[in-house]
């Protein structure tokens, strides 16, 4: 029973039905009728005109949304904790040719204006001293946090006094938009986002995530980037494809819908063990090694976080019957935390793939 | 009546029915079933232990090839008509953090041991220079020529005297080995080739493409650069399963073949109007702007390459009633060329999109 | 004797004075009282506001300069034997963070609208092909040519109407100035140069060349790339001193006049033998093997630039004596040339260190 | 009076009478007769062979240093307060092609292998996160503390362990050795170092540095990466000239005695004030902004380090006067301490330039 990622889900059948029904011949790379349709359809969701490109990683779309943000001597804000600094081994120095990544702190991987711009001003602003042009969020963020539309347009508006730009890593912003109920363009440039990564893979696409610029003038330079990053697929009709599917009847929505109840079932299980609010698809449990053996020897699989937490993480496919038997499995565990205290200060020794 | 490009080719239906039979949850990246099968799948092909990277273009593959075989400062010798200099929009700089291609001359995008020294030899080995690293040649050429593996071999061996690493671009190497007859593993390793990129979208599949060392040391850090680049899926399985699917049963090889007997009927057709011996899936005629202009009058989509000159391709799908009907109507055309002489001296003037 | 590069020569006493001068303490970097001349000083000079940045290297502005003006993704056009392409190394790839060079031909040199244009509109505009963003000319060139200012305003003005920057490498600025006797503004920013490489050590300094910006919006990002390349110097009082010597009372007009005129007493004694005209400091010989032979054999030290043909270079310090001896063994070899015709069709075999 | 930094001090005479001794003509770049006596002259100070470069700047040493060691997907684990983290605008990401710094914490600066092996140990060894490839101290360090040769030893001997390379930024290494009365080579090679940036700039020299190579194997590509980087000089003479003159008769030893001399005395009137031990030539001194503004007001000039705290740096030529002026206006001042506690725990804001 697995509570390891969302990446290891399977991919939603409508999705698998949209690849072979776009099995025709059409133009190459994203010329065809179905990449063609990407721009209008993300203006319809978010209400806004926006330039739209797809690409195979969630890491591709983040680091071409930072090399348009950023220039190779200047400075991204992002959490500690974000996946850009922990877990893209580089990728963002690599896409903005160096810029820095500038680490700030917040509960839950949550940023606000406050420690934004206490990581800024601690820079003094000479030829020394690489400065910020951009700010990173993560919505949800890695702590399975989900911003609220006056979150979002606080980071804004403190980018658009300082002149930064603003990203948001969306991997998950479906289970956002999902738990916040917020509507997507108030998450989102109307909050000052210039770019969003929209995350369709782990909400149960295949190798299609979308990069959103809200922006004008960023696209056409980064569809320059794209090619030259060997992320211009040739098929590229397949990735279109995928995404439209996902859009039809907010597939997207629904399936992030799912992933949100069941980890919702799993934290009212949970209890006091949980480290951070649930507003997404991943737990964080307090659960001693024992504890967890307990766990797997009843079946499930999931990340060992760090000493004594573990995360669990759920999908548009999670089972209600492996739902239920791990709620029933949470439950059953001692009462007592196997650690007590809130989060850890810093990253944790971690040993496998995070994602 | 679709002669433009490969890539506007659909996908095999045996590649398409691989990702529906992949749809299970599995270990992300290429921790799963599929990815772990292909080192060992590449060794029976070639005949040799290799490490094998799925990436999701041909871009993709050679150049984190070329990185892997050339640092910064240092230089790559290819042709002046390789797609890594003309139609990968500074993607081997990029992947090389600012290598310099190197350009050598040769009929039909061939690349002789001559041809190369003598681009070498024009470098004076001082610090001032850039020096060369590596050789890249493609196999078939850019205008459609294959290798035979005594070509290769004498590459190789320019290549193992001073020093340099050896990339073959193989988009098309399936139809060279097609058309040559000659063993992968004669045409790669055994003549020399330290990295080979294996194209499969060009001939079937849908989105995967593999990076193939047969020289040790060079996988891991490649590994590193894929990653970094926004290449590793985390849903890597779709891509392992398509390449799976086109090695069983050697449906790449029965699709090369099937598109190679299009253009041998083809070439067959067009008799002295051809620039180039047609030894894989392109033909490059001369045809004058009249002639183009009835042939397109009567359905038949095409590339016009050159002032009086156009290129056709075909593919593993291209329909055989077309093929003939493109040959009758290229033997109605009258018989003079619209253009005398050779190929062009340089690189032509083109509108559209190369692939 | 030497001939052989003006990077051999010595400094002129005023700027070792201007050294001795200098050596009080004050502020560091670029805000000491000498470096905050500059701006004003070039000004003067130029007829113009223009931002400058002192470097120690020739290289270096050159390749802050193409950073300002093209982005990693796009081109800069430049003559197949200009310095940037092949004598720095790389460094424009570096700097540029992987832009190409596009090769441009023309006689001793020297670049033509026409021969630009010829470059650029070869390159489809698509994302698949990088795009020309800047042009970079050598004034005066390789070859020891001078551009005129209708020649240099005729390649600004197809840049303006392209939408490119225009860089003039200045290596030998100097020498080209006084040589045409054409206004230093009208050989710059009146005829569409945003950029210029103002060179000095080659012609009586020691480790200062600047970085001269006509365009505004260009200096201060460059400031920034020049602290991130190590280039901004901790005492660069000491930079900015030798390059004020220099121009007080135009002692870099007559060092290069001075250059300049033993460079014609020696053109005025090669006759036919001459390769290209003599417009600055440098001469390209026909001589046979057995001619050079015999010049080295009396005591005189120059470059062999390719089968036949050598290479002579004069300083601002160069003997008198020294000139008259060597216009005098000149004359004396046999007349006729070691080697016929003009100069070669591509870049020629080299044997050394070029500068 | 001056205790602002030791880069505005004035430029050794000896070094000044160099440059004029050293003005002849020779060859170009570094093929002069002063340039070829670097690697003996250093190997006889060092007791070992090395490889040694002349670069123009401390940044250009550290960061040609760190593109030896560490690729671009690698890690460099630095002090938090490091140089190359927080003054050097990018330069490392920018020569090393985008490694990332990974931050480790110690009191003053200076990193003990547990600090170190934290660090690396937070990472798991995946491909998802950025290894360390090499380390990076400095000696002395940004708060003027030197290492012993045990303490380096230390860190070699984790470095070697793991495989990682060692840098020192020895920007100050010439106090450190006349502060410890180590053995120059204890604290490198023997250590374990494979490269130093050895400072002469702030210790009297005026534009030339070194890049020490212990380590067989670097230096080479190295010496193309400073090609690449525009900072091979082509009068590299003058740097080479400075750098001999430091040496004759130990005087880069002598000078350094001189500057660490008047911070001692310095240290001795500041008593419980000091923030740090005083081991080198700077000082950091907790003091009121009222007390700042009277020291300033006697004419003393230095760097506000921070709320509360003040630094104050001695050079070779400080007056000694000024010394003993500035030690009796510390006594002077009140006895109670404007700030308590320790060091702070984070970067602070700082608003000058930082060298």
């Amino acid at each position: 029973m697995r509570f390891f990622s969302d990446n290891a889900a399977t991919v939603h059948p409508e999705v698998i039905a949209a690849l072979a029904a776009a099995n025709q011949a059409d133009a190459a790379y994203d010329n065809d009728r179905w990449s063609r349709q990407l721009d209008g359809r993300l203006a319809e969701l978010f209400g806004t005109a926006c330039e739209v490109l797809w690409v195979p990683s969630g890491t591709a779309a983040n680091c071409l949304a930072l090399g348009a943000l950023c220039p190779p001597w200047g400075g991204v804000i992002c959490h500690r904790d974000a996946h850009i600094q922990n877990d893209e081994a580089g990728a963002p120095e690599f896409y903005t040719h160096g810029a820095k990544l500038m680490l700030a702190d917040g509960p839950g991987a949550k940023l606000t204006p406050a420690a934004i711009a206490a990581v800024a001003d601690a820079q003094a602003n000479d030829v020394h001293r690489v400065q910020p042009h951009a700010v990173s969020i993560t919505n949800a963020t890695e702590y399975g946090l989900s911003y609220r539309a006056d979150e979002v347009a606080a980071v804004g508006e403190l980018c658009r006094a300082r002149g930064w730009g603003l990203h948001m890593d969306g991997a998950r912003f479906a289970n956002a938009v999902a738990f916040t109920g917020e509507a997507p363009a108030d998450l989102t440039w109307r909050a000052g986002v210039d770019a969003l990564s929209f995350g369709f893979i782990k909400n149960g696409g295949m190798t299609a995530e979308l990069l959103v610029f809200f922006t004008p003038g960023l696209a056409d330079e980064t569809r320059r980037r794209r090619k030259r990053a060997g992320l211009l697929l040739s098929k590229g009709r397949f990735l279109a494809a995928q995404v439209l599917a996902m859009l039809d009847g907010e597939l997207w929505l629904a399936s992030a819908r799912a992933a949100n109840a069941s980890a919702a079932a799993l934290a009212d299980a949970a209890g006091a063990r949980l480290i951070h609010p649930v507003e997404a698809n991943e737990l964080f449990l307090r659960v001693s090694p024992d504890e967890a053996a307990a766990l797997r020897a009843k079946g499930f699989d999931f990340y060992d976080w760090a000493a004594g937490e573990i995360r669990l993480v759920t999908a548009w496919d999670t089972d209600a019957g492996h739902v239920a038997a791990l709620a029933a499995a949470i439950r059953a565990l001692n009462s007592s935390p196997g650690r007590g205290g809130g989060p850890p200060a810093s990253r944790p020794v971690v040993e496998g793939v995070l994602d």
